[in-house]
């Protein structure tokens, strides 16, 4: 039987391509998202047509019990999840603090936070059972340091790293892999950045950076290194990386 | 008129301490918390005693509309409000994942995050027009790195670290001073610790650590610095510094 | 006998205004700098013209054996130190690689780390014999994040804030108080910050940040809170903090 | 013509297994430490039994000129260097203020700090002229916590951190890949940890941490996740990770 890799947050972006890296490798992928079934099953035709597993889920993740009952679906009908990618991002552009709602604020702590967390209730018990299991959170600059217009992107992902952190010092030790990944720049997502930008921005945008100079983060490149990551032997196990395109600077650095 | 100085979580500890500090220097000092009347009532008449203003509020801050209702209030009926202190915490004492309900973890969120962001929507707007406010927020080493047992206080304490940094981004050149002071120490506090840790155990801790030798953190000498960062001159404000008694390592350092 | 402040790099910028402010609040300040007589003997005289208590010392901090000697000096002719402040820089404005000589980078590291290393061995054996000394050390945010053209610089900033953290590690027990001030920002330091930009560039920056409003980092404000941070409680200690104008940016914030 | 590898600091750790790892994917690999030829020949010879290509350098890279040289040899004598691995270290155990010479002190500089910018100086200006690059660092926890007893390491090790930021932001964007691998934990390295401990208490550590069950960080495992961030393509390149044992507590853990 396949291994199983559940993605959460499965469009054409990180999820889908970190999706198919695992499917190339041999896992079934179970691909979520919350709309455009169309979308999702492209992905999934394009795993199968290249000869992998894969299956779709349209999953409202916030909604309640949604991730539970997915876990528990996936783990019954198709089998254990030894790799889970959380995905989800609670990024909805820049707004002031008189332009973000209570309401905003929350949706984005229930994506960036309260749903890693049911991730984490629902799956880590099952893996601590089998002595092993991986989960990889894609998460974001706004984790580290916190920027105008970001309250409730960075007021939700500094949660995350910390929950991550929190995971990782109860988990570590019984098998189970917490690994962080930090992206540090635009990725050639259209489901999300070109959504959040909208299409023709998004189009200009790839065209400054220069599509052919790879001046956008590829997803598919980014996927080779999630997949690295979930299969680091236990004695030397990454618990947070960055990543970001050559020609970026880092979070950290003004320009001059 | 007297300056305004609003506590949120005016125990016998930080929130109490900070509260007379304030009240010494002039200022007017409006003082809440959830329960306890008889303990709210007690550090008014203190600083009555010694010759201050102060007023006292119950109030539950994680009630829709309290905390805006409080603070429309206490800058309709006593003055505006020169300087707040957030000094809600979300520690619950080690609690394992299986342990830590959804319940609990929301609630967590609500305390350190939300209750926050809140304050800021309510108030920032006021001190804005009034060119000058400063936002003083007590947080805690869970803000800068996750342990195990503490999902929901690190949890919540990273988006209230992020958040605080937003918050400066977007106002510190409109005059706003947002200071996150990270406590990083068993503060000498019976309303907070000493409940969580019960009487005698606290206690304990407390002849342990030597209470004329201060090994626990002094709430009261705590207040200096919270006071000092209040009235730092624009040109040199502190965003973010820590608080420690000489005799405890920092959290970044083993026992050896 | 008045207590001792020792200041090392007593330009008319930080290590100048610490210097005063120690002064009037009662100690004897002995200033050091490596040249300009002329400015030293000024700010002693301003010092005394105030009341104070102070005398200049022209020492090449780099050379071997001179920090020792100054503060053996200082301890037997003027009494027993009981604050020192590190106030030497490694700064040279931005240098590529290629600029950045091995005799250069290797400065940098003298003034900025070793020459901290020689003031610890000398000075804190004396005050774990006293039971208590502060150690206030300039740094700045090349200490936490580097920067292009700034090899010398954050290549040795770097080291200067561990270094304070391994000091604080083994001392704070003893009662030897050491706290890592970073300075955010262009501070209105004709000796230091003037000089590296020449004269005139200088005075633009001045202009264009507007001397009567406060956007550059006025050194005599600064001052109170290093004076703070030396009189804080020992149950109560602050090891680092940030200071930069409310008109900055952080350093973790780009501009949009 | 094979692509070329350089390692220094090549015991029977970290930089061993990371040499064998490149040979094993087709690099030539100059292996180079300071002493015990035997060893060195030892793993040249493992190389080659395997059908792989290297060969083994006796350098002392604080020598003047040393680094300089070699590299200089190298490009000239096997080919341009196409990933230079930095595993020279300045850990020497605990050693309190006291015990740590000025000559210690400045050891450690020399090994961690100032070499790594020399290599950068000597070796960078020809992976501009190609296009292409890449620097591995082995770095440590001491590069991002001071802790008691490691002035000399964490002193030196926080200015190769900041280093590697600053050649980071002026060369990432010119091709060369920048890479900071902090070390979190005991390596199973019989030349470095084995030596500093001696070769009894280093047996019972990897009894106690049981071999058997990977306690300790098993160099060969680690080398795979050396080897693939150098092949990281350029549009996701991490600058910095960390690497420890499932079983160690990471270090901004306490145990509880």
């Amino acid at each position: 039987m396949a291994k199983v890799c559940l993605v959460l947050g499965a469009g054409a972006g990180i999820g889908g391509n970190v999706g198919k890296k695992f499917a190339r490798e041999g896992y079934h992928v179970a691909l979520c998202r919350r709309s455009d079934e169309e979308g999702l099953n492209k992905i999934v035709a394009e795993i199968e047509a290249e000869g992998g597993s894969a299956s779709g889920h349209l999953v409202n993740a916030v909604k309640e019990g949604a991730i539970e009952d997915l876990i528990e679906a996936v783990e019954a009908g198709i089998g254990p999840i030894d790799v889970v990618l959380y995905n989800l991002g609670s990024q909805i552009g820049g707004r002031s603090l008189e332009d973000t709602t209570l309401k905003v604020f929350e949706l984005g702590w229930q994506m960036a936070t309260m749903g890693l967390f049911r991730v984490a209730k629902t799956l880590f018990p099952r893996m601590v059972e089998r002595g092993s299991g991986t989960l990889l959170v894609t998460s974001a600059t706004a984790s580290v340091r916190g920027n105008a217009g970001q309250h409730s992107h960075a007021g939700s992902m500094g949660g995350r790293r910390m929950l991550c952190q929190t995971l990782n010092a109860e988990f570590a030790s019984k098998g189970i892999h917490v690994a962080h990944i930090l992206i540090d720049g635009a990725v050639d997502a259209p489901d999300t950045l070109g959504k959040m930008m909208g299409a023709d921005a998004f189009q200009k945008l790839r065209e400054a950076r220069g599509l052919e100079h790879d001046g956008l983060m590829l997803p598919e490149k980014m996927a080779e290194t999630y997949f690295h990551v979930s299969q680091q032997h236990r004695s030397a196990w990454t618990h947070e990386l960055d990543l970001r395109a050559f020609s970026d600077l880092a979070w950290w650095n003004h320009a001059a």
